[in-house]
C-alpha cells in the first residue's frame, strides 16, 4: 500500500454550523466517490467562522456533535478524515483543535494548535487568538495504515522546529489545515508549503477554507499538495473545490536517498528536543 | 547606523586562481565605488573551480594568499568582506571555508561548511564533497559594527536548525555563499532563500558564482537579497554582475513586532541546542 490518494475539501465556511457540517459531509462523500480519496482533509475552523468573538459559542467537547458526524462518516466511507480544526471546549478552556479519525471512525489523534495567531500588521491585519484560546503543548504524529502523518494547524506552519520534530518522529506526510489571510497568504503561503516539503522531504498537505469575501476574516484559499521535491502536484484557486492527489511513499524514499538531507543532519552541532 | 548597504559580487570563476583574485579585487572595488557597499559578499569557491578533484591543489592555509588579498582590500576600502568560500588546508585536512574580514582587515570569523554536499540524483547530478573535504562543527555568527551576521555555506542552507541557531545567537542578517546547480537551482534556490528570510525575520544574502556553461559543475547564478518579509529586494540573473541593496535594521524590528515569530517559539514543546 505504498500508493493512495489524499484529498482536500476547500470548503466555504458559513455562520451556520449545521450548514457547515452538511457541506463537510457532502464534500467528503464527493472526494471519496469522485476522486477515490483514502484520506480526506478539512480546513481550519471548518464548522465555525474564524472569529475569536464567536468561537466559544461554536465550541464543543472533543467528542461532541462535529466529532460524531466525522466519526460516522469515516466509518461509513471506510476512509481516514483529518478534521481540519474546530473550537474545542475542555474544562472551561478553548483550543483550536484538529481531530483525526481512522477508517473505523475512531479518534486516533488530536492536535491542539501550539502557536496561537497573534499578529498586528500595519495597514494590514490584527488578530489575537490568545484573547480566547489556549495553546496546545504537543507535537502530533498519528499512525495510520499507510504511514505516519504529522498534523499541525495554520500558524504552526511558521515554526520549522515543529515541522522537523514531526519528521524526526517518523512523519512522511505533514497535514496543516490553515486559514492564511489576504496579507500573509499572497506573501508567504505558497513558499512556506513548498519549503516545508523540500526541507523535510515529505508530502505536504495545506488545507484552507475557500475565500469568502463577506467574512470578517477573509481566508486566502489556495489549498495545495506538494511532493517531497517541492513540486505542487495539486492546487486550488480561491473558490470552494476539492483537490486530490496520489501519494507515493516510494517517491519519498527515492528523494531521501538522492538528496540525503535527513541523514546528513548534524546532531552534534544542533539538536532539536521535543 | 541602522542603514547600510550590502553587495554581492556574482563572479565568474575560472581555472586561474590569479585571475579569480584579480576579478574579486576589481568587483569589490566597483561594489564600493559604484554601489556604495559597506559589506561585500563573494560566492562559494570564488578562487577555485567547484570540483573536488582540484580543491586540494587550490587550497591554502586560512592566512594564505587569498586571505591576504581580501584583508588588504577590506582595510584599503574600509569595508567588511565576507569572503565567499575557498578550499582551506589545515593539518592535512581540507575544508570549504568562509573567511570574514572587518573594515580594518582583521579576520573576525571563519565558517567551515557544516553540511557537505553529497548527492546522487537520478538523471541529474552526482557530487560528493566528503570525498575530499571535512565538515566544520560550528555555528558561525560574527559581530560587526552594524549587527550580528550569521554565515553558512551552500548546502548548509538546507538545514533550518542551523539557520535558526544563528538567529537565536542574535543574527539579524544571514549570509550564504552557495553554488546551487542546474537541477537544484531551478527547483529550490529561490524558495529556500525566501523562506529562510521569512522564518527568521532576517535579511538573507545568497551569493552564487555566475553561471559558466563550460565548467564541470555549472552554478545556477541568481544571487539574491531578500528582506525579512520575504521580498526579493535585489537579484541577479545568470551572468557576472554586482547587486546591492540597502539594509534597514529598523525594518527587521518592525517585522518582528508585527508578526512576532521569534518570541512565540515554544521552547517547552521543542528546543534547539547548539
Amino acid at each position: 500500500m505504498s500508493k493512495f490518494n489524499i484529498a482536500i475539501c476547500q470548503m466555504n465556511v458559513t455562520d451556520s454550523k449545521r450548514k457547515n457540517l452538511e457541506n463537510a459531509r457532502k464534500m467528503v462523500c464527493e472526494a471519496v466517490k469522485e476522486k477515490k480519496a483514502d484520506i480526506i482533509v478539512l480546513p481550519e475552523m471548518f464548522n465555525c467562522p474564524y472569529d475569536t468573538k464567536v468561537m466559544s459559542e461554536y465550541a464543543e467537547e472533543y467528542d461532541g456533535e462535529t466529532s460524531q458526524v466525522l466519526a460516522a462518516l469515516a466509518k461509513e466511507l471506510d476512509v481516514y478524515i483529518i478534521g481540519g480544526s474546530i473550537p474545542e471546549k475542555s474544562e472551561n478552556k478553548l483550543y483550536n483543535t484538529s481531530l483525526i479519525f481512522d477508517n473505523e471512525g475512531a479518534i486516533i489523534g488530536r492536535h491542539r494548535k501550539v502557536h496561537l495567531f497573534d499578529v498586528d500588521i500595519e495597514n494590514g491585519i490584527r488578530f489575537k487568538e490568545s484573547d480566547v484560546l489556549c495553546p496546545g503543548n504537543e507535537v502530533t504524529v498519528v499512525e495510520t495504515k499507510y504511514c505516519k502523518i504529522g498534523v499541525a494547524i495554520c500558524f504552526d506552519i511558521r515554526f520549522p522546529e515543529l515541522m522537523r520534530s514531526m519528521v524526526l518522529s517518523g512523519a512522511e506526510i505533514i497535514v496543516v489545515p490553515g486559514a492564511f489571510n489576504m496579507i500573509t497568504g499572497p506573501a508567504h503561503w505558497d513558499a512556506l508549503i513548498k519549503v516545508r516539503a523540500i526541507d523535510n522531504q515529505v508530502y505536504f498537505i495545506a488545507a484552507s477554507p475557500a475565500r469568502n469575501e463577506k467574512a470578517n476574516y477573509i481566508a486566502y484559499g489556495h489549498s495545495a499538495i506538494v511532493n517531497p521535491w517541492g513540486e505542487f502536484i495539486a492546487w486550488a484557486e480561491e473558490r470552494e473545490q476539492i483537490i486530490c492527489s496520489e501519494i507515493d511513499l516510494k517517491y519519498i524514499e527515492k528523494v531521501r536517498n538522492e538528496l540525503p538531507l535527513l541523514k546528513n543532519r548534524r546532531e552534534s552541532v544542533y539538536s532539536i528536543n521535543s
